[in-house]
């Protein structure tokens, strides 16, 4: 669906599809806080995605290196609301990089398309939450001017 | 649609309709950070009622006193997801109640409501960002099993 280029190398950007499960769960595995809570068998995977695909104000986005395999995800969602003036939010989820392409300005090159993302379909207000053991990501999002103004809070249910 | 019971008193709780919005836009202005941020006319609600409304992922709630008018607004936003082994989340945003019924229960009632939801809708997760100002409302989400283990970030878009 569209592409960015990062010195040189290109990478492609689009909607996942079923197909790509496998290495999706594989990218959210292979992570400090991932790897002991992801499922080990694809089952439980499929039927979440089929629900995000079949909901329009998702999108899953795969990252596809032109040379090699999928090298990235994270998943896009738009929340309108009443608060701050009506103001429609785009919530960043569940961003994975694979560890050979980070730090070579991959990650602020895809932010800088979710934002664009956000802001072409109405959103005035870009929000995530990262675990507070994650002081490197809390550095690169800083650094991509979030501001780390709320306290994160979840829950079981 | 529902009701809950606080110390004898009724609550209704119920989808919000357009003719709601100057009530709940009056909540969401009565509050130390929402008094700066909100608009002063109804019109950029309107908008973005009618696409909270389209969204079946989306249920704006209205509380209402059996007695009286509408107290209490939270807005539950349903997002299904790969992460976590394919974990569907509750997210809740936006929630006030009337300054005339804090504190007597209500909150943590309707937060029991809102959780009863989630997993009614296949939740397994309920997650919220809060100000770091608002110190008494993360006394009040820790009283109700939440744990402050992300940080949240904000970026305008």
């Amino acid at each position: 669906m569209d592409s960015i280029t990062v010195n040189d190398a290109r990478f492609d950007l689009r909607r996942a599809v079923e197909a790509d499960l496998p290495a999706l769960v594989e990218l959210l595995a292979d992570d400090p806080l991932g790897q002991a809570r992801e499922a080990t068998t694809l089952e439980p995977y499929r039927a979440a995605f089929r629900e995000i695909d079949a909901d329009d104000h998702q999108l899953l986005l795969v990252v596809r290196s032109e040379t090699t395999a999928i090298v990235g995800t994270m998943q896009l969602t738009l929340i309108p609301g009443l608060a701050r003036g009506g103001a429609k939010r785009l919530l960043i989820e569940a961003v994975r990089l694979a560890a050979n392409v980070r730090g070579g300005g991959l990650g602020a090159a895809l932010f800088d398309w979710a934002h664009g993302y956000g802001r072409d379909h109405g959103a005035r207000l870009a929000q995530l939450t990262s675990d507070k053991s994650r002081t490197d990501a809390h550095r690169f999002y800083r650094g991509l001017g979030y501001e780390p103004s709320h306290e994160g809070f979840k829950r079981p249910l």
